[in-house]
């Protein structure tokens, strides 16, 4: 970047399709050659021809996408402080309407679990970051698929045993947790809000849990580590780069950066289709892009442990016992069993319907339980209860993600803080189920008090929406109405 | 309680959060101390400073709370009879909406079962009274699958016996019953009318059958043992209290009053969270609040039975075999199976699925028959179908509790006397479904007449209204409107 | 009955409770003492007091009911013919309406299957008459169950067979019957139309199928076997009378006219509670009254069998395989596996799902096939592949009701011609669906061609229609609205 | 068919009964003795007496049905050309709402799915159209059963293969095609789209897939030969006729066409009632007729392997293993298990469902895996993930019918190639579900991949709808309203 001043009227000049330059973050880019290949379009660049379009750029592309991307002699320098005059932006109605919704949330005491988030980030989220948000795979049966297994598996409480004292603190990694939850990665944290992944680091250190750093956050990585306390255990979400040597060098930065442990996302060989999310975009003339040059090899995680070493690695997206007990015997420190929040493949199955024939498969061959390997799921948690049956079936802790998104999307800072307390504290929905199952402590939780006999049953699936809805249904004979 | 009389003047002079006294029936407090430490916040009883409460104290309070949890000290007198000015009370157009449709009930002729008297005490009842009465745990899942439970399992009746007589009477703990069926305890029955838990006491008269007393009641437990007819069987159930003296002077009083069973609740070591319940108030200033200093260390069964002897004692909220292979072990005289209605904690199994667990397991270990241990269930039973099923898989008796309270609800002792009459006489369920399967007696009324092969399967569970309503479906490619 | 001759005006000043005349057919009739005896209340009688009953009378009595139950003193004459004066009858809204649509029915060539007629029937039958067919027990679970069962069975149809020739007539107790379907009882054939039971008589002398006559019928036992062609084979539905020389006189009666099978009711010691029909009458003040002296003992059979001789005896309401085998053993001819249309005990199985453990059971004894033992089921069947699933599965025939009933309601004799035309001829499902099953015969239809291992899964059992409309959905947070 | 040459106005005289010609592609016929043979009736022939029926004729008729069906002497030359006057029609309301939804289809960029197409089609083909296309047997159970089957079975993906390079195309009978789908036989492509069913051929051509040409095709066979691209692979549907002379020329033509395989259908002796199209029919005075003289002996496949020799022979239409042991041991060189969409026998079970039967019992007899004998399976099919699912089960391919239809009767050619495209390439749903379920070939998509185990399980069938809509709810008591 060279330290260039260029004056706001200079870039207005270059506002046409023949010699177009960008403001972003008061940096001035000539993007003329890089219009066509824009994964997102060259309309949507050329709206913002000559102008500021940080705004826009912000929520939807990983911090140094322009800089990474875009060859350095395109770097044209910085602009006028001063001299930027803002785009006028008239509102729609729709807009208008949306804000008079912000105003009229309830408060916040009246957000009584994490469905209520969503509720009402689903009705002041702008459109596409909702969309973008809840959107998944194909049909997004798996999605709902992710929520629903919950609800076939069935609780045996046990009475009688004094629950005067009850800890629902655990161990994630060695790294003490106040309850089994982490906050799973989930990408572009800037959509649902100004100030994106770094809330979530906020929340983590104030309820005592870990949160994992997405690869494809808005915020940037190293913002995300210093967001966090002294002391505070952070995760790594972890794409493999095709080329080697990005990886290498951002794994470690990681370690460097005291990362404790490295999730390798292996369930996204290549990004899934969401429809709800491609949908939105014939409305407007935006875009939600996220390209990542993915290596498909997928060998990864031998080359990654090869230039790191103490940091635990851990396989993200396992959805079979036989992959598995593969990441067992290659010594990974644990699994994830996730289909992705239902955005890659639709129709795999939940993570806690595979967590069961793991761990059935595991002690059919004496290696279960295995305190060196500990395991992980995450997708369609909403309460306290669906963890606890998760832990009882041996899932070590459960990822969160998108309720989350959701709390902090509706309230900002508060509404992550305020999500997390619903979890755990007095008055919470973790201590009374502990209670009411009659289990002291997370080692209490065991598999006995749940009844999974009907978790594998699919006899009842989501409802194809799309299906259904192009349905002709058989009409009866009828009266002839006289008109 | 001192003598001294007090004017209504005096009283009203002390209206502030300086000093606040209120008139419960009658006395005067002074509860400016205590103003802080109400668990349903000080608000609500500044709005009655310097006037009399009893109105709002009365249905949402077990009667002595404020006398047992307010210092001698700060009963300051009674107020001089005649001295009392009753608050003006201006009615809400919803109000009066709901006064017009007290007054438009259909006549007690028309109710022809149980879900009637709820579809009507939904309509009549002030809306904080129903969530209470109707709320259940978080996504009240096991509320609904109390009864849906029991449409899977079918009958299999037989024909061509001689059903010309039929009996349903049986006995409880050795008491004669007129069918098998009890009123079992559930809280705050002043909220549905304001006599409360003595209707049930006169209708069970009435009918024949037994009552259990709630430890929450609304009245007083010698208020219900005194509306009573003579030899009228009662069971009271119990919260076991952490002080212990507490707890023995209510059994031995309960002893003396001749009280035939203790039903002590195992399954509420802490109050469930009822969502329809706290949403309710967000909309409104008042408070239900019932608290009471819960044994969570639930050690309390066999400390009871070293200070009463002749009583039968029942553990109640067992929800698996191990529970009450204990509990039989522990020489208890019974169990309920229940979830307390889906108030606690929700997605355990419904009283009628554990049934048959504890039955198959009983059986397989020779326990079972036990003619020296009742299984009594309770939840989601609405039709005398339900109660014979659970008597043929092996239940003494059932418990029933919101649908009386709705009944009386809607209808006061009427309701309630004919709540039961619905179950039993003449044109009755009971009788012409006896008739139906072939049973002549209770005893009768045996395993082979139900097919519960598919109780177990939980592939359609209750829908998540929640999650539901939450979720965005899918839309498809759509014609252009013109506008 | 007197041969007296009164006048009209004679009649018509007895019109009061003190002395209450009615004419029924043209007969005169002293009803005051029994007012009060009369099941469907005296306002009703009254109402006609003085006056010519016979319209209302007739569709909801069998025929002579009147004259069976007063004693003949009170059997007074003959009205003078001319002299009655019929009652202006005004017409409300809801009949105008009705009648209009009775007008605007589509033609019966765009009826194509038996829902339409349902559809039809629905729209136009008169309130009350339409909730007599069609009510069913308690929460008419099983109602749904008898025709739902039939989607949990499943075709294995078989290919390149020669299907030019399909013949799919049978025999019923060694009676030619063109399809294996018979009408089976229904009671109160007059409230669907004027000419009641002798339109199915007709109609089956016509399609060369068999009729079951009822005991409850509105046309009488003589008129409906009048109705018949010379060589029609009828059935007599009974009911076996608490005394049992009513019921040998019927019996020999029916030998006498040639009755060629006797189905004796086994599953209705007493009528079932229809809630559909009792909430009907709270709107009106007519009422629908079928009492009969029901024999509760129900050891009927033997005693039957042992004054008449030939005559075939089928049991009637078997759900049970252990009843099915003592009716083998007590040599009866035949069953019908029959759960009386869902009418008497809710949350019965169906027909079908108990013929499926029935022949399994037969099989494992050795009993089946067993020639001469017919076994036959009846309830929900609506198309002709519903028949195709009984026969292969062990049905000799398959009884249908309501439907006929519907037909013969929205249609009159066409209705119920065309509804036996579309399941039998040209064009019709029964050649049809035999051909497409690989069939060429009703004896090919057989075990293999069904998947049954559905027929037992009760997860998703019908709609519990009043608890699901008294449930009140839990609401999320929501968006205060400005207002 | 003479050259005489007749003026339109000659022709025009002949409109009556007694003497009624008609115009078909610029030839005369006259068919006043065929007026009562016609099988769609006389009305709708005499609404075209005199004149030019052919835009009416075309689509609802095989080319050549009026040649073949009419003696040679009624073929009465040709019309003069110019001298036809074209009938002047007026558009209904409803045509004109519909060619103005035509106008605002939304571009093809924004149909994601194959359901966007049936959603576009469904609304703005002519409703005579769709119910063809559309319909299916009876209640149109096996219809939806067809799709939802799918959605019992789930996926088990595999992580960390390298998955960079993906290939999807396979082969069918030994020809290349580029995905494991083939375009199967559906009647009357002209319903459509005035092309009609060279269209699929075009497609095929361009996306290297294989189509199967229906006998009861729109265009002639020999046209949709022409259109086929040099080399380009087709198959041929054939319906056995009775005379089998004819077939023997049909398939001596198909073979010296160069058809590479002939698809037998065995599951249509007799047409399928589709009620939604003949539900259709009293609204209008058109007519859709597809008669053929099938040969329901069905002794044919033996009998056309007597007279071809190279051209492998498949049975279409198998539904159990009995049939399918009975192909392969006829020497058979494949079988497509197929219910005829759902057209057919209403109840019978999926393909895919049956496909699962049909591998396992080969399995148990060691005939499986068998190279010589291919299984396909149609129906239902609308994501590629459903194609991968009966791959892994042991499929070869899959047909696809109904959503090519609607592809082009959405959009035409376009719409069909874009069909074909969102199955296949770049950013297409078959690369990417393959790379996230782990299989770099077709090959290596295998059992294991799928969970099968709720398959079978039909405790939720589809709704009947027909039923549902006749049931009358039971209703709760009401409060009265005032009125």
């Amino acid at each position: 970047m060279t330290n260039n001043l260029l004056s706001a009227e200079t870039v207005a000049a270059h506002n046409t399709r023949e010699s177009c330059w960008i403001i972003v973050h008061g940096n001035v880019y000539d993007v003329t050659d890089f219009l066509d290949d824009h994964p997102g379009g060259s309309n949507i660049i050329l709206k913002y021809a000559g102008k500021d379009a940080t705004e826009e750029y912000d929520p939807i592309h990983p911090p140094n996408a322009i800089m990474d991307n875009l060859p350095k002699e395109k770097h044209l320098g910085k602009v006028e402080p001063g001299t930027i005059v803002k785009m006028a932006k008239e509102l729609t109605q729709e807009e208008i309407d949306r804000e008079e919704r912000v105003k009229n949330r309830p408060p916040l005491s009246e957000i009584l679990n994490l469905h209520d988030f969503e509720a009402i980030a689903k009705e002041i989220m702008p459109p596409k970051a909702w969309a973008y948000y809840s959107s998944a795979a194909d049909d997004e049966i798996t999605n709902r698929e992710n929520h629903l297994a919950y609800q076939r598996i069935w609780f045996r409480p046990r009475v009688l045993r004094d629950v005067t004292h009850v800890d629902w603190s655990t161990k994630i990694l060695g790294h003490k947790t106040s309850m089994p939850i982490y906050i799973t990665a989930t990408a572009l944290g800037k959509l649902g809000h100004p100030e994106g992944e770094v809330l979530l680091t906020r929340a983590a250190a104030k309820h005592g849990i870990i949160q994992m750093i997405p690869t494809l956050a808005s915020c940037s990585f190293d913002d995300i580590v210093n967001a966090a306390q002294p002391g505070q255990v952070q995760f790594m979400q972890l794409y493999v780069n095709k080329d080697r040597d990005i990886t290498k060098r951002l794994v470690q930065h990681a370690e460097k950066r005291g990362i404790k442990g490295l999730f390798i996302t292996v369930d996204a060989p290549q990004l899934g289709r969401r429809e709800k999310d491609m949908r939105m975009k014939f409305e407007g003339d935006a875009d939600v892009q996220v390209g990542t040059a993915v290596d498909r090899s997928q060998g990864a995680a031998r080359a990654i442990s090869s230039f790191i070493d103490p940091v635990p690695i851990i396989l993200k997206g396992i959805q079979c016992w036989e992959d598995a007990l593969m990441a067992l015997e290659a010594k990974c420190d644990g699994i994830v069993l996730s289909n992705h929040g239902g955005r890659q493949l639709d129709m795999s199955r939940s993570g806690i319907e595979v967590l069961e024939e793991v761990v059935t498969k595991f002690k059919e061959r004496g290696l279960w339980p295995c305190p060196k390997f500990e395991i992980y799921i995450d997708g369609g948690v909403r309460r306290a209860t669906d963890v606890l049956k998760a832990v009882a079936m041996g899932a070590t802790a459960v990822g969160i993600g998108r309720p989350f998104l959701y709390a902090y999307s509706a309230y900002g800072q508060d509404g992550i803080n305020q999500a997390l307390q619903i979890l755990k504290e007095s008055f919470d929905e973790m201590e009374m189920n502990m209670r009411l199952l009659g289990a002291r402590t997370i080692e209490e939780v065991v598999p006995e008090m749940v009844d999974t006999r009907s978790l594998c049953s699919h006899s009842s699936p989501p409802a194809n929406e799309l299906y259904q809805s192009n349905y002709d249904k058989l009409r009866r004979a009828a009266i002839k109405s006289k008109l």
